[in-house]
């Protein structure tokens, strides 16, 4: 679906203009063309590869989705795959993706499977004229920079879900659930660092080495989305190595608390026995037992098994095991 | 075994010709010849070798089998190895391998312990002039993409059993048959992995950098099946890496079980403990035991027992034992 | 809050200067700046851009604050972001943040959320004049090197932290809290290790390979601070690995701890059921059981019960069990 | 102990020659010497360094033995170290090395420690003489293959014993035997991968990037070799591994038989546990039970004995810890 | 401390001078001027800084201690510290320190907290003239050769003492102090490992790529220091790995053990619960229990105990719980 088809010059909003003249347009070196596409069909991928020169390899994949974030040159073109990341109404992650072709005067963004619109960043950019002249290498950049700012929260969040986990860990009684949640959390980490790694290395390509000639003006601001993305590079890496940690700290907490219960059950186990041996002693039936007969044997026997166990009892206590 | 041996010329089929007229053929600059081979003997090998003038080395790898895949050139030739990978009817994977060499205007692929046929590609070629125009570099791209594109189903299949899987760990009694598939997928994903990681070392050397003459004017096309091979990738090591969270946390879970059951174990044992001490002690033989003759000792007997044992329950109830 | 705004020439102090002649004396080619704030106000730093000429991104960044250490060089200015690293009262890690602007006779630091001030490093330098006179890029040395100084303390802190756990490993009973220290004390460390690594990668530019025009006659000066982060560096890894072996080991120690009760509670279960067994028997009511009517019978079935359970108890004992 | 001392001549073998007159040979251009020595003592080495001319740390590096698999060159020299594998007679790992010294026109080889000898190499290669004419780097190809195909069968051996074991895994009761035997099989494979690892980056050096003289012509030879490394180098990588896993899986299995174990005692215990405490509640000796009396009270208590035993056991069934 | 202080020239000592008279003989370009220090104090550094004109930074370096093994350029000055490692007499790795200052010719070397002396470098050195007269570069690869050859019997030791723990990781009962040497094993490789890595990485720099001037001729040499080192630094990798697993088997053997514990717990606890049981209910008081007055009653009751008892011993043994 075409959302925008917009001429612009020396910075400024021209006007909108219909996607047949677009190839006319861009033939004009000093206007730049910015068109938007949402979830585009095949045949208005067609049109813009015939209005703007497309290759047939960049149009195949932003026709198949489903690619790896990237950033290709195609001749003096650039295909760029971001990778867009939300969380969806029931909390799960949901990975949506935005294609860019970028050319010496136009830029065509294709956003599929994301809710997130970016009409924000047209509006910024056509604010800020004096940047917006810098043309196709700078919406570039304002559509990257748009999409990787999103990611911050999605990592604070799961940031903030790791602590809360953390604080579980160590009481006792949570650890089925712990370990269900980190691994969810984990598999979630996963996920959003398959987004971010291949876009890393892909944006390292605008600014630093040979750079395309339609990024060349802007490298400080590629390199400034870069430093975000190795943030976030950054905390994912820290985040995944914790939870390894945590997964490990858990099952030793489950070890621990096993050892404990292992412990209250021998001693009881124990003070219990002791009991019984002696009640079973002297329920023996042997005609020739003295104490049977006496006359308080009764409440010593009692007094003596008490005694035995809390005399157990106390000895476990001390060692610890209850 | 013979399957094809076909000259091209501009792109388009001129005729199948016989394998004796190969080197004849190959000496016109305006034409090129595609030969393709299935499970080759070595005298069949050894003709080719004198038709297209291959290197020793090649032909004896390629005679051989069970190479790494990987990508040689030998002064203007290319020896490329790539493995296939099939599931047969038991569901257990097979890799076989494809050999091509390429020269300047001619295209030999082995194919050697696969069921998959390459004649889609053939097909393919022939019906898009404009591109076999590109020669035998084109070809080769083309045989590449064919056996990259059927390793997607393959991850695809692995993924979704890994999915079944991650259920399965969170639901008590299945630990054994859990690990059991764990182990064995990974067994699988490893295999896959391979036949992908040298590949993708291989396929980078047709795309960036110096790039053999012969595949010089498909850069392009041999960076899209890089791409591909790259998704691969990232998902193999996806994959890898949650199967070994997935072992950890199953063996989380067993300790979890086991520590739940200790726990039962310790309760019960306590209750009827308790139960078999009192019973013990009532049931011992001393003269003096005045409640043994009260006329309601006996239900008030079973009243202490059952009182202590539903007290007993109760609590270990609330501390979550039972 | 402005702090400091002295002129230097010759690597003296020249005099105190207001704000607002700040871009007057930066075009003096034989003086430079150096202004330090703390807690910067966007107004402030709005001045500051204003009066030495700095990049939007930069000032952005620092306005912002939570960046990753970086160096960044815009044109013939650079941008250094460094962590600091403080224990509060209550022992917590806390990290702060400076900002430094260098230009080629400029130096503009600011301080953020940090309680230690860098007042230390302007005397020290005022003090040597010889070496002040190197300019802008010798300054940018001194208040990194304070930076990094200041993390050896820490550094020290949590080795004699982990001595201190590793001695506890080994002693029964306090299983549980290790882990508790050893989990707290690895988040610690990877929280300082993603101050320190960054830096290190960042001073490498400034030192090795095509080094920054402010920076070039103070190489060794650099490649000194380096030189110390590599150490703090190794420092960190060292101290992660050895964390995660000791969470290990704990785990290691609580199965051996739990194996040994096991063996305990095995070999008295066995003494007493041995015990019971025997009373068990002799409490049988046959009639005709003639060892009951000895005169001597039960003296010697308690014999028979103590020695039987003397038996076990060496057996056990020898095999180590008790 | 000298083997061999031969000189060649376009490819043919010229004649035996006496240890003395090497150096009188080996200025002559058109000519080349092979020797071979076997476990060669220091005056052995001592001459061929004078009739070689063979650099002092060298013949060192050869006298001492023990070195890591390398490739160093002295001036216009190669010193090769490689590593022989073997399995003896008790199927104990094997490891000697082989020694060349490869100048522009001659070939010293030093087998150590190592049953294996390398006549077939010198056989094979006097067959073809067309071969041989490439001179001394061939020959050092022809040595460095024969070594690393003796990889292979090793490997292979490996494999299937680590098949083996895994089939074992899954069995119960054996993990005490699986891990001894994956625990020594991992040795013997970090034995192996220290003498593939410096060898592959070793042979490196001979086909790309620069290459020594004396191996230039041979280049596609060397890249054989390599990819042979690589192979093996891949399927130890695989091997050490699946190890890891498979002694990973093996403790979980442990975990779980155990964890089964305990359920079983449990369910024992408590069905045990409760006709113990019926007999005991109908054992004591109150006055007033009437049940006692009854004419049938003794196979109606049996019955209920029985049945809660049944009821209790067909519980545990069904939940499955029986 | 002063230890030596020797003209040489030409390789052959020349003469010991006083400390003053270093700087005159230095300006002679015939000359080279050999000094040790031990343990040596600011004022003495100080002094050699004057005569010999040493950088700030390195001479800071020196006097501070505790650096990191590196090769650090000044202008045409080296300085290279390298670490000592020894055992004292209570079998505790001591680290101590060699500092040498290397310049066109002069050599410096400061030795710190290490008993070992190096007086036999000088010694073996000066016998040896043809070698000594390569000047400044030769005795810096006499002392990294004579420190780098002291850490072989350090390694040797710490791999037989880990052989020694892998035959105790299969005996029953020692699990415990197998942890524990394990982990001071591992700590001990550890502070190995940090003085050879550095190293390796500094003395690469001496003969691979741009060596420093005074290195120049002695390439092979310090080529074969750096052959060294990395022997030694597989053997610690290796060790290290090989201890990660040991720890692992290790706490496989104790859930081993515990697991066969389990096993014997559960059968005896299952043949005593079973006497106990047949014996609870002949020990009921119910008075029509018939088998109570039969002549043979108790006989046979016992032998129905008995017999329960040894056929569940025999099937206890023959599932491999007994």
């Amino acid at each position: 679906m075409l959302i925008n088809c917009v001429v612009y010059q020396e910075g400024k909003k021209l006007s909108d203009i219909p996607v047949e003249e677009i190839s006319r347009w861009v033939e004009r070196p000093d206007c730049f063309v910015w068109v938007a596409l949402r979830d585009a069909s095949d045949e208005e991928l067609a049109t813009m590869q015939r209005e703007f020169g497309l290759h047939d390899l960049a149009v195949e994949d932003a026709s198949h989705g489903q690619q790896r974030p990237k950033v290709e040159e195609y001749a003096d073109q650039l295909f760029v795959v971001m990778h867009t990341v939300e969380l969806d109404a029931l909390d799960q992650l949901r990975v949506g993706e935005v294609d860019v072709f970028v050319g010496r005067n136009f830029v065509l963004s294709v956003r599929n499977r994301s809710r997130h619109s970016l009409l924000g960043v047209r509006e910024r950019a056509e604010r800020e004229p004096h940047l917006l002249r810098h043309g196709a290498g700078f919406v570039l950049y304002a559509l990257l920079d748009a999409v990787v700012d999103r990611y911050f929260p999605i990592i604070d969040l799961m940031e903030s879900e790791l602590e809360a986990l953390e604080a579980q860990i160590f009481e006792p009684g949570s650890a089925r659930t712990n370990v269900q949640q980190l691994y969810a959390l984990k598999q979630r980490i996963m996920a959003v660092r398959h987004t971010v790694t291949p876009l890393l290395e892909a944006v390292a390509k605008l600014w630093s080495g040979r750079v395309p000639a339609v990024c060349e003006g802007n490298r400080e601001y590629f390199r400034d989305v870069y430093d975000h993305l190795l943030r976030i590079h950054a905390s994912l890496d820290s985040l995944r190595d914790t939870i390894g940690t945590a997964i490990q700290v858990n099952l030793s907490m489950v070890t621990i608390e096993e050892s404990e219960i292992t412990k209250q059950l021998a001693a009881w186990a124990g003070i219990f026995a002791a009991a019984t041996a002696f009640a079973g002693i002297w329920g023996m039936n042997f005609e020739h037992m003295p104490e049977l007969k006496w006359q308080y044997g009764y409440p010593l026997a009692l007094g003596t098994i008490v005694l035995t166990c809390v005399l157990l009892y106390r000895r476990f206590k001390k060692v610890g095991w209850l």
